[in-house]
């Protein structure tokens, strides 16, 4: 597991800048950079958060503003900050009903961020991430996560079957995502309980070794003609159906 | 409604390509665009499909093809088209079941592109936008649904009210999709027989008058601390609970 402290992220646009000023964490601000006169320079919430911190920002004519930071939707703002975003899976302790995501092999930014968004809402406990085979949390996951993973415990790993045997011994039942004979409909598995859902890549799904670990298999049968749903909503109707049940069972 | 027919469509990335090539339509092929030794240009099921329909592609140099098209995401593959997407609701009969998507002031394209990809997996018969409110049929909003635009009916309207007030005329019940006071949980709503569902923008949600014309308004409890969910991620959980539904009630 990778634990360097050292790199700094990034993160801009209004709604995920407000979110990280307003929820409590322990990273470090390095620089709050805010482009005069702009949507975020303009915006009372953002101020007020900022006022609320003590911070000073950098108030930047656009034009150097937008030299420094070239990002398409960072309306006016960026802040810059470090510190340790990632958790050690072996310290947790995981409560009734926790729910952690496995993504194998997911590569596309934006599609991760919104994943990462999507488990939030959901009141997720965690994501596992594939140190090698990933995204991992670049600028674009960050800001396309809205601030979400500062609100879920996020894991690197170098193994996943490695992670599935440990969440086994933890009490996790496993279920993937995948489309195959063994597979029952999605809202046929019961999600009560410890459960890790594991989701594979666009077109390539999960990795045959980390698929035989699973203890179910889940598919969403499509209704159209398009075979495939795109992950972060094929997910998306996968969690709530986990909150559905477990509302049910209350 | 707006029914010229005059305009130019343009269509890239391999996957939605394909889609565009193989799925039978009235669409006018204007030029299919490759990109010499890109991706699509070494790609057997694209070039496939090109012979099939005995098309001659144009295929240029990579300094010619990136002058003329600026895609992020071509992927070496540009097709030109022109024919008339959107239908005529009046024109249409709903069968028993059918399921629309109302969407009020959808402005970002990505998410009506992913919206559109999304109702096709989940078996939806159409969906309306409105005229002057909502992002229309972008290249970018064609390229995100990757073809499924040409799997469900596209209806444009000037007044949702109007269209929503036809549609129960039609036999249909309606579905806002809105947390209020008023608001069930999502799964407490029987999505059986002719159902609408209307969503809001990201933010602003269901203009009043709208909502006020539905039958019933659903919300998706938040489980975190982030407020909204992805408007798509909120529509896949309520069209697969549809389906959820609809597979039990057989």
């Amino acid at each position: 597991m990778n634990k360097s402290n050292n790199r700094y992220y990034t993160i801009y646009g209004i709604n995920g800048c407000i979110n990280f000023l307003s929820i409590e964490n322990n990273y470090n601000i390095k620089s709050i950079n805010i482009c005069k006169n702009g949507q975020a320079h303009k915006n009372g919430d953002i101020i007020h958060q900022i006022n609320k911190l003590n911070i000073t920002p950098n108030i930047l004519d656009k034009e150097l503003f937008n030299s420094k930071f070239n990002f398409k939707h960072s309306q006016g703002i960026v802040i810059q900050f470090s510190g340790l975003i990632e958790k050690d899976i072996s310290k947790k302790s995981f409560q009734e009903n926790s729910c952690l995501l496995i993504a194998d092999q997911i590569q596309d930014p934006q599609n991760l961020g919104q994943i990462i968004r999507t488990c939030e809402c959901a009141g997720i406990s965690g994501i596992v991430l594939h140190k090698h085979r990933s995204v991992l949390l670049t600028d674009t996951v960050l800001q396309v996560s809205q601030g979400a993973f500062m609100l879920l415990d996020i894991f690197i790993e170098h193994n996943l079957v490695n992670t599935i045997n440990y969440l086994k011994d933890e009490g996790f039942w496993v279920v993937g995502v995948e489309n195959s004979i063994k597979s029952k409909e999605w809202f046929d598995i019961d999600y009560k309980g410890k459960i890790a859902i594991v989701v594979g890549s666009e077109g390539k799904g999960i990795r045959e070794l980390v698929k035989k670990n699973c203890d179910f298999l889940a598919t969403i049968p499509m209704k159209g003609k398009i075979n495939s749903l795109n992950v972060s909503a094929a997910l998306s109707a996968i969690l709530f159906e986990r909150q559905r049940q477990l509302s049910k069972s209350k």
